[in-house]
């Protein structure tokens, strides 16, 4: 890769400033009534006006100081670029926790050069919790801590402790998926739920040793898979393949390489 | 009820001193690699040094300060009292959610005058957050900011808002449970699970409206059901009876007493 490491400085300068200004929208409207809008389709897809707003505002900045900048976002979609550089944002992952109160939604933040992720943003703002992965590195701080991530050394699936959003055939799994997880779950020691984005930072923390999801698209993933990787974790597809190449969006994240191999042997059935 | 608005009043500043010193032992052992025990049988039911030593630091305190009063708690048992009133502790309610860094494990604590509960805590101690019911009032205090609890109108099940802690027919749920919440949630806008009883907050909030659950105990329900009340909420068993008074501790807590009727109408068959 062709750019300076000035550059990548500035650019996560702009990231942490982008989450604050998240912040300014998402948070006055956490647990204050925020609007909800139903996106389409047979089931319940909720926005709301934080992911919209929050969206707009960071869309702005970016726009304003890096016109030349590709942007994709959840909410608005992507704007092509000139030259190398994107911003992928989920201004709110979680929107169902968010409309049931839980602190468990996050606005995640990606700068991709030449399609690679370079830079994955977590942000919880009511627990004022922040991972911030780029050189390879990944750092969460709590209010004033700053700590250096690293994934658990599990290898065993019998001492695992796995998470999936939902684990019924009703949302992201379809029938094979959610059975498939059914599978795995049973082989490890706890399973917990309904955590979405926020999950891989717990894994990137060492408290969670596995994710198992499907249906994540590039605004969810982007900033997730360098999170995990910084953390010494692995992420790829269900097929041991990079993230985001099969049809599904099947992701799994992992502790250690050989909690990895074992996860993907049991999900292939 | 025949006691003093200041005895009432002495209970309630001990037990805020009581979350206080359970909070010195669990926030040190929170994402910190706690011990981890299994209690015994076939399925994983852990607990960590952080309940032990919680629960033994409260109970030395009640004991030196009220050794005539009962105490019920679920890592040492019941210690009979003299006289009307008993203490009901669960130093870590939601051990799996600790074990995997989430921060909706809580401390319960109740009090009791003659059987019935009089005082119920909910802690969360590394949000800060804390919910008090007493005198039928809930109040919740996050930092600094103190809130009236009032949990939300929704009537209609196809608006609310649904939440347990683990919807498979692994844990708390036998088949028929499983099946029975399963038939509900199908009937509601969104499911949430795994937040235990930091649950019952978010409904005294008014962030959730229904929390069905099964294999409640006594030290479970004694510090929700005054939170659940004290917010304008429902609770009661599955037949629509006393929390307590089956014998599975299957309990629903709703918003409203129409959503708690629709709710009793569908897990009912």
């Amino acid at each position: 890769m062709s750019f300076s490491k000035e550059q990548l400085e500035e650019y996560t300068a702009f990231a942490a400033r982008l989450a604050d200004a998240a912040r300014g929208q998402t948070m006055p409207r956490f647990r204050s009534g925020a609007q909800i809008f139903n996106k389409a389709g047979p089931w319940f897809d909720p926005v709301t006006d934080a992911d919209r707003e929050a969206e707009r505002v960071i869309r702005e900045m970016i726009t304003k100081v890096y016109p030349k900048h590709g942007v994709i976002g959840e909410e608005f979609g992507a704007s092509e670029g000139e030259g190398p550089w994107r911003w992928v944002l989920d201004p709110v992952d979680g929107t169902r926790a968010f409309i049931c109160g839980a602190a468990t939604w996050v606005t995640l933040i990606a700068v991709e050069y030449e399609a690679s992720p370079v830079l994955g943003l977590i942000d919880q703002p009511y627990t004022d919790e922040r991972w911030l992965a780029v050189n390879g590195e990944t750092q969460f701080r709590h209010g004033e801590t700053v700590v250096k991530c690293q994934a658990s050394g599990v290898r065993d699936l019998s001492k695992a402790r796995i998470s999936t959003t939902d684990p019924r055939p009703v949302a992201y799994f379809n029938d094979r998926e959610s059975e498939a997880f059914a599978r795995l779950s049973k082989t490890t020691r706890v399973a917990r739920f309904s955590m979405d984005a926020y999950a891989y930072g717990l894994l990137a923390l060492g408290e969670i040793d596995l994710v198992v999801e499907a249906g994540l698209q590039h605004h969810d993933y982007a900033a997730l898979a360098p999170v995990v990787i910084g953390a010494g974790g692995v992420m790829t597809n269900w097929a041991g393949g990079p993230v985001g190449t099969d049809d599904r969006g099947e992701t799994i994240a992992a502790a250690t390489p050989e909690l990895h191999a074992a996860a993907l042997d049991i999900l292939a059935g």
